[in-house]
């Protein structure tokens, strides 16, 4: 498709969480025509900007009138858009109707997914129930455990076409605050990354998940006793969080069906620990099913 | 004694650490005359910092001419006034000569303690190797396990004098960094307090440690979903951290005899946990232990 090309959407999807904002241009069968993103995600918006956010973003794409716009993520929670109340588990990861923008001009009809929460033990999810969703419409009749990681990792539970229960981890959280905002900041500068640091503290931490504690303090010292390289520190820090991630999520993986919807880089690291366990895990791409999900959202309009 | 009274110092006796700078008008015999601290800790102060910051920290107290100094904390480290270098475990707390100070003006003799440091497990300590010689000065021939509370945490095995090996856990500093730069930070605002929350997840965490992963986020959706108090989910938060460290510090407390050396409300939490484990720490002030401690290192000059 070369630039000056029409792009003549039936319907927009969009995923729309905490940082960023993604608009995909679809047809009625869920093709993507186009893509686009801006960094306008539901943190930096106020209530009134949500809708200037996504006009800006779809301009110059020619869109039916009254366009129809189906979102998932941050955008529909109490600090977003327009609060979509979240449904209880165990529940279909689409389980009930969608919910319409009422503060929007006519030209679009903006669509939230609700989130899915667990009473006890209390979470919640936004946009996951979305890639869910989007999971199952590409493997139908699929059972097991879906681990999506991230800055919030989870772990859930997908039987009969339902999420039974589910389990969320800061581990992506957790490892920014402690690389930015503690002093193990000065020892893991940089981007370059040691296998091996990260096979050894995952299976450390996996194996003994109290030494988390003690771990990190260590891997200052480490640097200022011995010189340890940035490398093997961040490495390090990143398989004892995800090794205390996997040894609180055991009973989630445990002679479990397992698949990853994650980016690349991160499917990675958690397909890796998975096989030190004995688990090949099914791999899916994050936008794949997502668009998927928006589909399934779309279709059930 | 009142404002206009002079103070006449023998010796000088400083706390000077990361944040803060705390200064002693000693006597000979170890007596404190008088008192001052400021904000102009090791971190905000480039190594031309010091002397002026300590010359403004000291200003009207009536000083011997060529004054001696004796500084602990972090105005020894690499980022400090001037390095002192680390003396290796087994060692007494203050087992080499302190360092003098080169790049000083005649008017003060200032004086460092040199830090401790294992090489394997590789940890490191500045400042409280001084409060453990003044711990053992007020408590001659004391055997056991000091553990001392902070932003780090360490346990210490003490034995005939000596420091035999030590932890350092980063409890205090992850409390700070959850709280100020995670989602956690809009479910853990005030300082009110919830104690049988605290002792819930403290005993929780410490019994099942593998769960600190996954007991994080709950605090979260359980003020999104439950309107959780956030007096429940600070107090939550601390339980399960210090639950953490104390599982991971086993070794040091179990069947030991423990003296805790800390701010009041802090060595309240760590005297309650390890009661409910069985074990009657004795308490110390830290101020006490810090200046007995600069006391003993100033004799030995």
């Amino acid at each position: 498709m070369t630039q000056s090309a029409k792009i003549t959407p039936d319907w927009i999807a969009l995923d729309w969480g905490t940082s960023n904002l993604r608009a995909f241009a679809m047809t009625k069968q869920g093709a993507v025509l186009a893509e686009r993103s801006s960094d306008q995600g539901m943190a930096s918006l106020t209530q009134a900007g949500f809708e200037p956010a996504l006009h800006a973003l779809l301009h110059g794409w020619e869109l039916p009138s009254q366009c129809t716009v189906v979102a998932c993520g941050m955008v529909g929670s109490r600090q977003g858009w327009q609060e979509a109340p979240y449904c209880a588990v165990p529940c279909p990861p689409l389980s009930t109707a969608l919910i319409r923008v009422a503060n929007c001009s006519d030209a679009l009809e903006v669509w939230l997914v609700p989130g899915v929460k667990q009473n006890a033990p209390a979470d919640v999810m936004r946009g996951e129930e979305t890639q869910i969703a989007g999971f199952l419409a590409l493997n139908p009749d699929w059972d097991g455990v879906i681990c999506l990681p991230g800055t919030h990792s989870k772990w859930v539970h997908v039987s009969a076409g339902e999420i039974v229960s589910f389990q969320t981890f800061m581990t992506g959280e957790l490892f920014a605050a402690i690389s930015a905002h503690t002093v193990l900041r000065h020892s893991l500068s940089g981007n370059d990354w040691d296998g091996d640091a990260f096979a050894d503290a995952l299976s450390n931490i996996l194996s003994r998940p109290e030494r988390l504690a003690s771990s990190l303090f260590s891997l200052r010292a480490g640097d200022l006793l011995h010189g340890q390289a940035s490398s093997h520190a961040r490495a390090q820090l990143s398989g004892a969080l995800i090794g205390a991630e996997l040894a609180a999520a055991k009973p989630y993986w445990l002679g479990q069906n397992i698949a990853i919807i994650g980016e690349d880089r991160l499917s990675d690291l958690y397909s890796f620990a998975l096989k030190q366990q004995g688990i090949t895990a099914q791999r899916c791409d994050a936008n794949a099913v997502t668009r998927a999900g928006l589909t399934a959202a779309y279709r059930s309009l």
